[in-house]
């Protein structure tokens, strides 16, 4: 079987977004992620103090391109406001696409 | 020296897989790689309870594009079968390639 | 908001050159970053033993492409010849691109 086009979305988050980062996963139809325990510097730029110097987590997860707009639009108007957060894509090429 | 093309290879697997991975990265001829701890939520899709909710690693490498393709293919017929594992692969910039 | 090109460059190294990478980040103008506490097997092809089996840490950074060719230049200069490390960069699309 070939490698598949796959998006791999990372959210860096507070900890304390950890269950609303997953009910949206469930929402948008991802099947699986993976959650890291992390320390983070935030931004510092424009936006000071927003992400604690400990406490954060990174979550990844492997969608269709279909379900990673999804998901970053959904990020970016509900979560984005709330959370101190960070949201990236990436472009990776699965084996088995049909679990995802 | 510029930054050379190659491949990072990501397995995401059970962590009683972990010594059978690590075997598997010697044969195909890698020569480094990262571990990390991570909680997982497996694929629920057509598998369902293949990956615990607890208790997974995640294995970083990289390599040439050739080992790449060795690797993969070896994963999908003798590990997908027997473990709870995803694997995908992404290209990168190394510098000092001489080390993989 | 669209997604922003970045670079995410990786960092792998010593545990004990952490304060040492952080202090390089700050001076090339990054704004956060990641570290990930990771068990690393490292490079034995020519440079044996240069990593420990223990005590690894992974720095993910989003950067600007100039602030990647800056980092990279002052890595391999600066930081490879002192210690056991490997850096790369790939390719990111992030959104809220002006954090970084």
């Amino acid at each position: 079987m070939p490698a598949h086009p796959m998006k791999l979305v990372t959210i860096i988050c507070e900890a304390l977004a950890h269950a609303a980062v997953t009910r949206l996963l469930r929402e948008v139809g991802a099947h699986g992620w993976t959650v890291f325990e992390v320390q983070g510097v935030g931004a510092h730029g424009e936006r000071t103090g927003e992400m604690a110097e400990l406490g954060n987590i990174q979550v990844e997860v492997i969608v269709p391109a279909a379900v990673c707009d999804r998901l970053m639009e959904r990020l970016e108007k509900d979560y984005f406001p709330k959370y101190g957060m960070v949201a990236y894509e990436a472009d990776i090429r699965v084996r088995r696409p049909g679990k995802f």
